[in-house]
């Protein structure tokens, strides 16, 4: 843990340096990730931070119980400056987390297909009751499917929308052009299908915003 | 005409240089262009060309009738791997330019609105049935707009489709992820509203695709 902690600092310095606005702090990429050591990491490195600590359901890497896995986030909370949290998390588990955090990201994934429309809509709708912003990534198989996300920003406020894998890589770059208040990028490697890095999508945007 | 074309022939050598595929020879854009110095002009560049004489209620600026303008499309022609003529030119007159020209592009422009995808699939469904590629550019007033134009290019083939202005400047970079077979970029002046440089045009599509 004590070296996982010292490789994440450099990444992040690393990220700040090429222009990340916010880092994304994947804590279940981590091998024994403890909730003191993550509480001081976010203190320490000072810089905005969004706090993710995925479940194995929804893609991450999280070994351990619910509790182990919410608890790390409460105590991240302190000083992230956004938890995410799943909107499948059980609402006993999820609502302490929501409780201490700053600000949150309630997110949905759907590694399979892109839900239709009204169904993507009502999930953002859901999200957006219980925190501040919405996240959804989901496996387009059609190019139409793509535009179902776009169109789905198109509607709302406050969402990240993605449509994920190689057909979605474009999506990541024009969100922002929709309104997705974030955009998500890799340092080296991707931590989702199609992710580019930070250098390249800050380039590509500003060309086109 | 001289001068004019000497500044276009350096123009072009410089879109080469920065690495366009294909240039596009916006004749309409000239002083007095004639047809044989077009002719000549093409045949000296001895690079891929779109040879492009557009009328005014198009967006154009050529002066002069209908049969001046497609005088100097027939002798283009003759160099030329591309001639863009428009859908609404008079059958007499697009005619005999499509019978000379290698290939085509049959255009089309609506600088105030976006058509419902219908009307847009129609419009394509006749230029495609006249040419070889369909080219429709169209203004957004809404992001939905935008996505009406990608979602054209989910349906057909050989078609390029451009969402014009600020709001649609991302489909410009994204359409050949949407098959379309030519992105139209800028060397300067942008020749129309939201067009892109060469160079951030190339680089953002090496990215993405």
């Amino acid at each position: 843990m004590e070296k996982d902690s010292k490789l994440l600092e450099k990444s992040a310095l690393k990220a700040i340096d090429v222009g990340a606005d916010i880092l994304e702090l994947r804590i279940d990429f981590l091998k024994n990730p403890d909730p003191h050591t993550m509480q001081r990491l976010i203190y320490d490195l000072d810089y905005p931070i969004i706090a993710t600590n995925r479940m194995q359901n929804e893609g991450g890497f999280f070994i351990g119980s619910e509790v182990e896995r919410t608890d790390i986030l409460i105590k991240a909370a302190k000083y992230a400056e956004f938890i995410d949290i799943e909107l499948q998390t059980q609402s006993k588990y999820r609502k302490p987390v929501i409780n201490k955090a700053n600000s949150t990201i309630i997110s949905f994934h759907d590694f399979k297909k892109t839900p239709p429309l009204k169904d993507l809509l009502k999930i953002v709708d859901e999200s957006k009751k219980i925190g501040d912003i919405a996240k959804f990534a989901v496996m387009p198989h059609t190019l139409k499917d793509t535009l179902t996300v776009l169109e789905v920003l198109t509607n709302v406020e406050d969402t990240i929308g993605i449509a994920m894998g190689d057909m979605g890589r474009y999506t990541r770059i024009i969100a922002p052009v929709f309104g997705s208040p974030i955009t998500y990028a890799s340092l080296d490697n991707a931590s989702a299908p199609g992710q580019l890095d930070v250098e390249s999508t800050k380039n590509i945007l500003n060309q086109i915003l």
